[in-house]
């Protein structure tokens, strides 16, 4: 090709920041899993070093130079190569708009309204991160401008996290869940206690947690020669690459369903991080898709297989012979209502599949609403409160459980909530074609799960980032996202569960 | 300072080299510690690309220009920005005598003969590891000639390891242990079974192992909130800085002693590098000196202090506690004789204080020899088990617990043995000196062994790199490094134990 040692030239650099990236993932790794106390700060500034280098190269003016070229010659790369220039180019435009010391600025800011958001958490003391707030917004909202957008400032920050995706989209997608579940919802709550999860929150030993942890991993799919499973605060997937994908989970011995729930729906993103193409990776399209994508494996496996019925005939009795004391006589639909109940909770993280999409809208449209200037952040927490009540008919008892319960913000991460929500649409939509295909409720009942990871590989995750989100989803479903088969879904089993 | 932003330069340079490395630890760690199978391959890619940006750091035009222009103007500076030029130059001398394409042939090499090694270990066949051997040697011919040296060839590479130490001294030094401790080894291997170390062998749960392990670790002194105790078929240290500091040992049922002096062993390497000076921790002088400054306070803690018999009087309880079944019955002085059971066995890594250092006269004269040209590769096995007969008075049953049992000639490590060697002399020269400044038998019945690593951190561990390891021997002992006491020490301590 007549433009090959440009392209050499720029495939190297990439390759640079590819391990960049690497050290990046293995020193935050370690932070999260066991890194000592005192070498934080040594390992935040390395990263720092490493995120510093990375903007060198995409701002480097010879590396510009080339990716413009090789845009200008497009057609002759070829497919992988062709996508992984569009990619970078969008990289370098998003790096760009920025002024440097915007930036700089900007991320030492972030680092401090964090530690200022703990406190204020622990301390119920929302006045505390008020003032930081203010400041993430403003950048937000300076942000926003420097990006451009057509019709609503948010687009441009729903963009960073689904490419495409608009508020316009956004508003019919949640209106739908929002007429359709909150009716629901308020039904539920007035049958509070017609199931109990009671038996969830026994004593369960936290070595035989983690036993049951690898086991269903592995039930799975999860490799574990190309894997690891270990505990962290908080639960996350990180890949190195197919052949290194890693995922935590954490414990509690009251509380069965965090490490269960959370093992499996971690499971989902490494699974779909395992399978990606060999063709693509070792390129920097060789990770798992937008997080709208990423989220619709997690909660595909998390809710939509492993808190179905069909599941657990299968590996029920395993459950039960490793916690004899609180299962031996638990029946499974007894053992399934329970995983599966019900109850508007005041924490995102822990609310189960049903309410989890109010607790997004009212983040979307709170989020929506600051960044156009309509709302202002000192009226947040009477805002909250006020939308919990409506959507989920409960209010907090507190700013720390209202509020200050998530890190989002202080993070900076403005437009990533709706992704979560997208993910859980995604998932019934996929889980509705596969039906199609595959008798999923025999291969459940058969405990035959390879057949669903090699379905799933065929039909999403060889495809890495090499097909836009909504280019997957035609793939596998044959249609654009859309909310239908998710709400229909909920619907159907709550209104069963809760015979409403 | 006139050469203020040549300094800056310099030193921003350092500081990546030093990010560099940190990455290169941290994956390291992960290799060691955890990392799955099938990454290893990425790994080391990654690893690889490192090494070469910091090759490409340390042989750049600029850089090596203004590294010229601060030596000439070197007492413009404060005495640890000198130090840290002086050091920086002399590495630059190491890496730039060698053509980068016949030092990347040579890494190459080196990663394929250690899993030729491996293989031949294994399959108990010297001939496959001899042609890789045989081209390791005359590399390391070429590069003694490259770097040039004043006497012998093998001071050269000596000096890689322990600078300015040469065959010379080291005659001498390995002389006097010789002739002074190979009648005694004779003697004890006479009395055979006169000590049973039998107990050490019985069934030590693994958990209870680790347990000790911790407890053991802190109640020398290692900083938990600044390191971490992990688990590798190695034991080893690694210090990112003086913030974190880790380490590993192993933990085999039927013996005790493994993660036992393992664990105190690298306590005394991990202790050493918690203890750095707070005005050198950030700069490149911020790490442990040479290895046999280095290995003489591992061996200080492992030996002089954790084999005798005040270091157990507090806590030996607390080990029979720790395993009732095993020593619940077993008074001190039998478990004391027990940890100090003298025998001639095959393998270095195994051998306890009295043999270990025949094992390295052995590789030392070996090496000489191989390095003059006045043995060849193909005779190693003959020579090896006719030594092993003659010093240590047992003859290797095989090649892999011969000539092929340790991994550093694969790894190009020829010159590194010796300072095992010279380690536990320092460790003898250091404890004597601090006997004479601290009644070191009262702390250690007395438990209070704060008191010996503040000694050692106001006389060793605070200096780091920033003087060399003859000035830190003439600071800790007003004595250049000798192996009188060790030879003393040794005879004194296995007279009286085996009753010769």
């Amino acid at each position: 090709m007549k433009y090959q040692k440009t392209l050499d030239h720029v495939i190297n650099e990439l390759e640079k920041i590819s391990n960049y990236n690497y050290a990046s993932s293995i020193i935050y790794w370690d932070l999260e899993t066991e890194a000592p106390k005192e070498g934080i700060e040594k390992a935040s500034q390395v990263l720092g070093f490493y995120s510093g280098e990375s903007y060198r190269i995409l701002t480097d003016l010879e590396f510009n130079k080339n990716i413009d070229l090789l845009l200008e010659n497009i057609d002759l790369l070829d497919p992988i190569n062709k996508k992984i220039i569009i990619e970078t180019k969008k990289d370098i435009e998003n790096i760009k708009k920025i002024p440097l010391n915007e930036y700089k600025e900007y991320n030492e800011l972030l680092s401090k309204a964090q530690s200022i958001w703990a406190e204020a958490r622990e301390k119920n003391n929302f006045s505390l991160f008020l003032p930081y707030l203010k400041k993430i917004i403003t950048y937000k909202q300076k942000y926003v401008n420097y990006k451009g957008y057509n019709e609503h400032p948010y687009d441009a920050l729903l963009d960073d996290y689904e490419p495409g995706i608009t508020v316009k989209q956004l508003d019919i997608f949640f209106d739908n869940l929002k007429n359709r579940l909150v009716p629901l919802i308020l039904k539920i709550n007035k049958k509070k206690n017609f199931i109990s999860n009671d038996i969830l929150k026994l004593d369960y030993p936290i070595e035989k947690q983690k036993e049951f942890s690898i086991f269903i991993a592995k039930y799975l799919g999860f490799d574990f020669k190309r894997g690891l499973l270990r505990e962290s605060t908080h639960p996350f997937s990180m890949s190195l690459n197919k052949y290194d994908v890693r995922m935590t989970t954490r414990y509690f011995l009251n509380d069965l369903q965090s490490s269960l729930f959370g093992t499996i729906h971690e499971s989902g993103h490494s699974i779909y991080e395992q399978n990606i193409g060999e063709d693509i990776c070792k390129t920097r399209l060789g990770g798992g898709n937008s997080m709208g994508i990423h989220e619709s494996q997690s909660r595909l496996y998390e809710n939509l297989i492993a808190r179905s019925m069909e599941f657990w005939i299968p590996i029920y009795p395993k459950l039960q012979e490793t916690f004899p004391e609180n299962l031996k006589d638990i029946p499974l639909d007894l053992f399934y209502k329970a995983i599966n109940k019900s109850q508007s909770d005041l924490i995102r993280v822990e609310a189960d599949e049903l309410t989890y999409s109010l607790h997004i809208i009212l983040r979307y449209e709170i989020e929506k609403e600051l960044i156009e200037g309509k709302i202002i952040p000192e009226d947040l927490p009477k805002i909250w409160n006020e939308r919990m009540e409506k959507y989920l008919g409960t209010v907090p008892d507190s700013d720390s459980n209202g509020v200050l319960q998530d890190v989002h913000w202080a993070a900076g991460l403005f437009g990533y909530f709706p992704s979560y929500a997208l993910g859980s649409a995604n998932a019934s939509q996929i889980m509705n074609s596969m039906k199609n295909k595959l008798n999923v409720d025999d291969i459940l009942k058969e405990g035959k799960l390879e057949k669903i990871k090699e379905y799933l590989k065929e039909n999403i995750h060889k495809f890495g980032k090499l097909k836009d989100p909504n280019e997957i989803m035609e793939i596998a479903t044959k249609e654009i996202p859309n909310s239908k088969y998710y709400v229909d879904y909920l619907i159907e089993k709550y209104s069963k569960l809760y015979e409403i």
